[in-house]
């Protein structure tokens, strides 16, 4: 087993697969009410969130605590950080306290790298900038797999602001790694051609979303970040809404099988329409449950093997 | 049992006693310093505050940990709702991640009712709005039997700006249902007298603090939200002060087996005198205890059923 | 046992070094990979900080977890402190709830002694002002000791702001009782002789940091807090440096076994220079460790009688 998760590169399709179906059987047993395992206790996992994120926190706080860790919250809002300590000697000292595994989230991109290098527990990265996310890509690929029984060979569209988004680039990675094909959407802008090309090999690339519609059997819609829409590059909010957003009639085009996919948290009316996001194709609720389940995957077999 | 505690009017006197009973109990088995029972072992408690409120926090997590449940705070300052999120999604959110139960805190009256219509958990008021804050007034009514033996037949007086506290209108309803006699006293902005006869039937309404006094086996003293001040309804503070605040001269008018109560934090020298806060009639070191012992109970039986 | 620990003068000789030989053994479980201990387990440790200091904070929260105590995390900020309510209340309200420990960071010196008037349980000074911060002094003491075999005897150079350092007051307190030799290094204006003299019999003071290298078996560098730097009496960043920050040619002064503290987080070139700073002579990375262990061992031995 690997013993950092600091990218969807990191993870080969045996190891991807051992966690999908590792994920598969923690939320078995949550669905037997087994919701508290031993495996864990007496670890530290220590949530290092230098960027606010109530949900992920949340998610690996609840896996964490579910294989019986002890879990440390540690915000580097008005903490030491902003005396002006850097994210060494923060990763010294987290080391030094003992932290059986570290999960960042930072603004920079490859902060995880570098922590990993500093420390000896397991560092998970838990989004990083506009580089990665890998622990959502694994809750998408669950999410696909569990909805539609396999991912090899899924044509899976993701649509909206690609290049800055650190989800779709785990995804792309994670889910071409799976053998799926994937095709990125949106505005010319927003995802120049060589940087698609760049992400994955094999990549499709359309700024036309209605194109794709009818021959996806997975949409995934990304969260469009309102406070990028100054940039001169992106759209009007009117402007993208139309173009990208997936309202209910372009959910009718979809096949019958296929599914809608959203990382959260929505902008309703935005990229997706409500009755879209309330649908039956809607796996958004799924993705937050399979999120723990994901996390305690990851969690499990990252720290398992030091028992 | 009930599933939720939105409001203290979910409670019949018949539920009402069993959680008085519970409370009992729970406060017994901490004075023999049994104080970890495994009842909610592997159940999932979210503190979901979007108005800070330590003590109140503090006082469900106390209970909840001592009940062995994980405890999740999700403080919605800083969270995703201030990227936009809906409380629906952030419901949908946390019911995906199997929270057994959400204590919320909302500025907005009737957010907790919502709340329970999109979670399968147990949803538990900890003060909507002006609305309510059915646990304030089960550990008011705790601490009155405690003390006084009983609650049927107590003459209550609440005093305050009734018109906007929640902790009013829980207690209002809950010590009606109990048979309690209850008389409101304030400002007479403060209590319309509309309003003041809405909150309950028999409910009795006076201006005149002094008036009460020689017939009350309690006063409870509400906490002047300072920030109301300005409101031009409101009489300065040193006017307050003078007429509804509770000093020694006013104190010793009740009669000698009277109470003193205050929900906390006290503006001590505004509606309470520091030497009646702290003289031997006031239980207000006492509702904090027994506010974990009160929330204890709540959280076992809403949550006991499901084992 | 003592019962609060609110000074470092609060521990005789004997004390003090029981104290040190348990730190000692949670080590050494630790390093057995024995994490967790049941020892604490139904108590309930409150960290009550008034100031952000997440270090501090996470080094207790990780030693009452690794004893298996519920912790709850009480910050100041945004809590009804900010509606008002005194320390006495805020005190009164944590004894209700139960807290069988309260570490206390405040930013009023003494606020941990008057504290310890109002609650039955223990009360631990995690830094109260420019007064005292009586755990460092002890996780310093351990590291010496660690380190170099023993405390008595040594000679210890105490370099920085002494005067506003509640580190340094509760070194200089300690590493007397147990018979180190001290010397405090400073600016004149930072280090009045009178307030020196009153630190500790036996005291020695220098204004000059090379006088005392060649002669020191521990350098322990304060932080130099920079808020401080536009006071008058504080020489210029670069003033100070040169003159009593800790470089590599000044290392090279020390004799073979010195070694090199720091309380963290250090202002890497401004007190120490980095290639110090990450020297086999630092000890500031095992300080952080040695802080965990220090604190069960108070948290222990403190708490422990009362099971």
């Amino acid at each position: 087993m690997i013993k950092h998760l600091k990218s969807a590169a990191d993870l080969d399709a045996a190891t991807a697969t051992l966690i999908l179906d590792t994920a598969g059987e923690m939320a078995a047993l949550a669905g037997r009410e087994v919701k508290k395992l031993p495996t864990l206790r007496g670890r530290t996992v220590v949530n290092l969130f230098y960027e606010d994120s109530t949900r992920t926190r949340i998610s690996f706080e609840a896996a964490a605590k579910r294989l019986s860790a002890d879990v440390i919250n540690f915000s580097a809002k008005g903490s030491s950080v902003s005396k002006g300590e850097s994210l060494k000697d923060t990763a010294l000292t987290l080391q030094a306290m003992g932290a059986d595994a570290v999960v960042i989230r930072h603004p920079a991109s490859g902060a995880p790298h570098r922590l990993a290098s500093w420390v000896d527990g397991s560092v998970i990265n838990a989004g990083d900038g506009t580089h990665e996310h890998p622990t959502q890509a694994l809750l998408d690929a669950y999410t696909m797999r569990s909805r539609l029984g396999k991912i090899e060979g899924l044509k899976v569209a993701i649509v909206g602001d690609v290049l800055h988004s650190r989800v779709a680039r785990s995804n792309v990675l994670l889910l071409t790694t799976l053998g799926a094909h994937v095709t990125v959407v949106g505005p010319p802008t927003l995802i120049p051609l060589d940087v698609a090309a760049a992400l994955a090999p094999g990549i499709k690339v359309t700024y036309d979303l209605d194109s794709v519609l009818a021959d996806s059997d997975v949409v995934m819609m990304l969260r469009v970040q309102t406070e990028r829409m100054q940039d001169s590059y992106f759209p009007s909010a009117r402007e993208y809404s139309r173009r990208y957003g997936l309202d209910a009639p372009r959910m009718r085009k979809l096949p019958e099988h296929a599914i809608v996919m959203h990382p959260g948290p929505m902008n309703r009316g935005m990229e997706i329409a409500p009755e879209v996001a309330d649908s039956s194709r809607s796996t958004i609720v799924e993705q937050v449950a399979n999120g723990v389940s994901a996390r305690m995957a990851v969690l499990y077999l990252l720290l398992g093997g030091k028992a």
